[in-house]
Formats: structure tokens, C-alpha cells, sequence
């Protein structure tokens, strides 16, 4: 069915950073021609929007090395709304050039964090966001939107707790600096369903129609968990990373982002829809395995399977009308 | 903590089922030794409430072979309530004399389950719950509740979907034979966040202080998932297993009962107070791990360990009232 509702409506929109997040956390890396089909075969899943490529200097992160060969197949798919990461203007312009529709750009709101991982204070990842959205407003031909995650938006490994004060008071300077959406990530998987309820309803309040993504890690097992909470305030939009690629700091079954499979299946047996097929998004995981030798692949969902009489949420609609 | 919590206040009483439900789904026999210095480490880390063991005939189940001396030696823990799995009157009696405070009686939802898993049909279960209330209410002596849960309550993998409204028929019936509370169980993962939310809102409505506990399985990934929205319809039991321990019908990473530290995890972390002590928890496991050799523990939060700068749900109280 994925391909016959891809023009349909949907109620949730997953954002899949398998290809970016993923890929870059892991030591292989994955030839552009399988980056190429799994990205396609996404796409045919249903998948509306992917996040393919980083576009930082190779040698800092050579996975994603081939990020303009990338993007610029992925834009060829009809249908498809592509995105990359740049972590500066440089990259932002690299990543136009290449026709992306949407650059994304992290900053952490731990100071420590932020130091750490750019050198660069929150402040000053804010001018970096600035200076892409001024290039942004400049162009003629293809103007990508500017997208920010606010990441350890929950807390932090390396400061703990962050003020909640503190990630709204960077939502209103991204937004003033130019951001088209400001979401909130949960990179280290620190966040309750308590709190991301508080501070996602809190975003919509203060973002309004800029409030962006929910972006959560499943490190303690409470990724979905998140989710609930996060849908009862209103988020529509979710990162996952099919087979959770990307992510096992720890021991095997701790996986790093949340598992687009599972969260598909979550979300459909709720009731919302999201346009995408579940076989046809299982039927890729050999290839990606075989490109990724060794590599785990998480997820609940794949191994249990379907549970018997499962409808998707519009088959479930039209079963209940008819019955 | 979790000692000097034992008396104190909580808000979510987690019913541990590992000794009963976890053990009898494995093939593995623990020793009658470690089953006890399991249960004695459950109470010590601060869980009130253990299911230690089911009265079924040993050749059905040879890892409950010793459930009257477990719950002999488990009835002697201070401020410990035993529960015990008992099918028909015959167990019930068995477990009465050995001292249970509870009785619990599974009666499946799914009539071609029912037969399959225990040659009665659903009717017929509730007229064993019937019989063994009717023994409960002659007692004299040590007089335990009779607690039921219906199984298969959000769906069947032989049946597909059950119907609500026969559940609910179910639930009265079970309550008019009895039953001092009637929980719900998705033993095999099929529920989702909205169906639980809305069949434990009406339990709520229709059983009122009978309504019982949340039995949830984690089989696609949605066990957590489920628990928020459980607490939004005001579930305050929830069962789970140590380890995740009992099941892993399919492969690795499928557990089968949702994983009590994983649940603490995400239940103090929302500031609601179990009164467990996870460090303790997790430190039963390698006993556990020893004493079920090969056997796989589950759980993310033991492999990830607690955020830096978590507290407990009180501890967090106290924090902001000295802020």
C-alpha cells in the first residue's frame, strides 16, 4: 500500500535520519550505491521526508564523504522531501548548491556539551544559525528551509540537568536569528514522558507554527514512551532511524535512535496514519545489513512481526465505517 | 534508599511476576535457594508486591514445583504481599494453606485461545473463579484476595481482534462471581497507547475500585508506550518482570514481560514514587544471571545506567521545594 498512499494524507510525519545520524555514528561506511537504494527504496516505503548526508569535512567524518552525490539523487526522487545537516555556513552553502530542501543545523544547549563537541558556545552555534539564514534569505534559485534541534534539550551526559528556562530562551534567539523550525532532541535518551509533554507543549506555545521535530533515543528504553507523551502535546513530526542504526553506546539492545519500524507500528495501530508500509520498509533491512557487515540492526517489530488482524490506521477507518 | 522507603508513601505499585509469570516461561529450573534469595533481594530493593509462584500440577510446569515452599518462606518477609497463580480451586486451596495473600486467576478473553490453553471455555474460567471466591468467602483463617486478570484483553494471536464489549461482559461477569479485582493483560503485544487508554478508562468506570492492575508485554517495542498511557487512564498496578525475564518468543531483543527496571526508570524519572531502589535491583542480577545459566536478562536502563543528575521521584520533589 506505502506506494499508493504516498501522495495520501498523513497524520504524522516521520523524518528518517537512518542515512545521516545513523550512518555517521557507525565505524563502516556505506557505499554511495547502497546509501542510493536504501534511500529509493525509503522513498517507495512511503517515507516523505529523509535526512541523507552531513555536509562537514571528510575527514572529520568520512561516511559522509559522498553527501553531494548523495543529495543530488535523492532530489530526483519525486515526492521526496530531502534534507541535510550542515553545521555552518560553508556547509550550508554546499549543501544548496547540492539542492537540498531543508539544511538542518544542531545546537546543544549544554555549554559543555557545546564546547566539547564544535568548540563553540550555544551562543555562538546561535551566529552560525544566523549566517545561514541570511544566506538562506539571499537566494534566488533553490532557498532551503533552515531546520534547528535543540540538542541535550533533556539533560546531558556531561552537565546533567539543563535548564528548561535556558532551551527557550535559545528557541526564541534561533527564531530571531531566522530559523524556520526549532525542535527539541533527546541525543543522550535523558528525557521522561513527563517532560517532554511540559516542554513540547511549551514549544508549541512559544514557537507556534515554528515548533519543530521530536528527536528521541531509546538508550533507556523509553523512546516510544516519549512519543505518546509527545503526540498528547501535539508534535507531528518525528525523527526514527530505520533498524535504530546509529546507535548502541552501550550494551547490545541499548540502541540509539528510536526504531522507524517500531514507531510505524506504533503510530498506525493508534490510528494515526503515516503513509508508509511496513513490509516494503522490513523488506530493505537484508541489503542494508549486507552493506553494513556486522553492523546491528534493531527493532521489535521485524522479529515479532504484525500482530494478527492488523490494519493500518485508514484500513482500520474503513473497516469500522463498514462494519 | 529503596530500605528505608519500604513504609513510606508511593504512587505506582509495581507487582513483580518475574518468580511466576517469568520463570514458568523459560525451561530453565531455578533452585528453590535462589528463587527465595531472589525474592528476598525483590523485597529488600524496595518492591511490595511479588507473584511467587503458580499451583499447577508439576508435570504441567516443573519450574513451580516448589511453590508451596517458596511461598512459605515468602509470606515471612515483613510488609511483603505474595501472590500466587492458582488455575482452579484445587491450586487455590494449595495456596491458601501455604500462606498466599493473593490469589490470581488468568481467564482468557479469546474463546479459541481459552480452549487451546486450557480446554475451558472463557465461561467455564469464570465459573472456576466463582468456585474458588465461594471458597474465599468460607474461609476462617488466612483469607486471601482473588485477583483476575483477562489475558488476551487487547487482542489474540490466534483470534485477531477480541471484542471490547466482551470484555467488559467479561469483567462484570467476573465481578458478580467475586473477583476483588479484574486487571487487564496484553500477553502477547498487541495493545497500543490509545486502546489501552481507553479499555482502562472504562474499566475504571465500570469495575471501579475493583479495576485492577496493567499486565504488558514488550513483543513489538510498545510496553513503555503502553504504561503512559495507562497512568493517563489512572492505572496505579503494574506488573513486570525482572530482567524482562520469560520471554523471548522470538529473537533477541523481544522480550516478553516489560523489564521492572526499565519501568522504574521511566516512573521515578515522571516523579511518580515506586519506593524501588534501582541500584539494588540491578544488583540482583548477576545472581539471577547465575542461577538460569544462558538465560537472557533484558533491560536498557541496567546496560545504560542512570542519567548523570537523576534522582528519584522524591529525592526531585525535594530538590525543588529547597530550590
Amino acid at each position: 500500500m506505502g506506494a499508493d498512499l504516498k501522495g495520501a494524507e498523513i497524520d504524522v510525519l516521520i523524518s528518517e535520519v537512518g542515512p545521516r545520524d545513523g550512518l555517521q555514528s557507525i565505524r563502516q561506511i556505506m557505499p554511495t550505491e547502497a546509501k542510493h537504494r536504501w534511500i529509493r527504496g525509503l522513498a517507495d516505503a512511503g517515507l516523505r521526508e529523509i535526512e541523507v548526508g552531513s555536509f562537514v569535512p571528510p575527514k572529520l567524518l568520512p561516511q559522509m564523504a559522498d553527501a553531494d552525490a548523495v543529495v543530488r539523487r535523492a532530489v530526483a526522487i519525486p515526492g521526496l522531501t530531502v534534507l541535510a545537516l550542515a553545521p555552518n555556513l560553508k556547509g550550508a552553502e554546499h549543501a544548496t548548491a547540492a539542492g537540498v530542501h531543508k539544511v538542518t543545523m544542531p545546537v546543544s544547549a549544554s555549554r559543555a556539551h557545546s564546547l566539547a563537541n564544535i568548540r563553540k558556545s550555544p551562543e555562538e552555534a546561535i551566529e552560525e544559525v544566523r549566517h545561514v539564514c541570511q544566506f538562506r534569505d539571499g537566494l534566488t534559485g533553490n532557498r532551503p528551509s533552515v531546520e534547528v534541534g535543540v540538542s541535550t534539550a533533556f539533560g546531558c551526559s556531561v552537565e546533567g540537568a539543563v535548564s528548561e528556562d535556558w532551551i527557550f530562551r535559545m528557541v526564541a534567539m534561533l527564531l530571531e536569528a531566522g530559523a524556520d523550525s526549532v525542535g527539541l532532541s533527546d541525543s543522550v535518551g535523558y528525557a521522561n514522558p513527563l517532560q517532554v509533554k511540559r516542554m513540547f507543549r511549551r514549544l508549541r506555545v512559544e514557537a507556534g507554527s515554528k515548533a519543530g521535530a521530536a528527536h528521541f533515543h531509546n538508550t533507556r528504553g523509553q523512546g516510544l514512551a516519549n512519543v505518546v507523551a509527545a503526540l498528547d502535546a501535539g508534535v507531528t513530526t518525528f525523527d526514527a532511524s530505520q533498524g535504530g542504526i546509529g546507535g548502541c553506546p552501550y550494551a547490545p539492545g541499548a540502541t540509539g535512535n528510536i526504531v522507524t519500524e517500531d514507531l510505524v507500528f506504533l503510530l498506525e495501530s493508534m490510528g494515526l496514519r503515516t503513509g508508509i508500509d511496513l513490509e516494503k520498509l522490513i523488506a530493505l533491512r537484508p541489503a542494508i545489513a549486507e552493506a553494513l557487515p556486522g553492523e546491528a540492526l534493531y527493532g521489535y517489530l521485524p522479529d515479532a512481526g504484525l500482530p494478527r488482524g492488523f490494519a493500518y490506521a485508514e484500513e482500520a477507518l474503513l473497516n469500522r465505517l463498514n462494519r
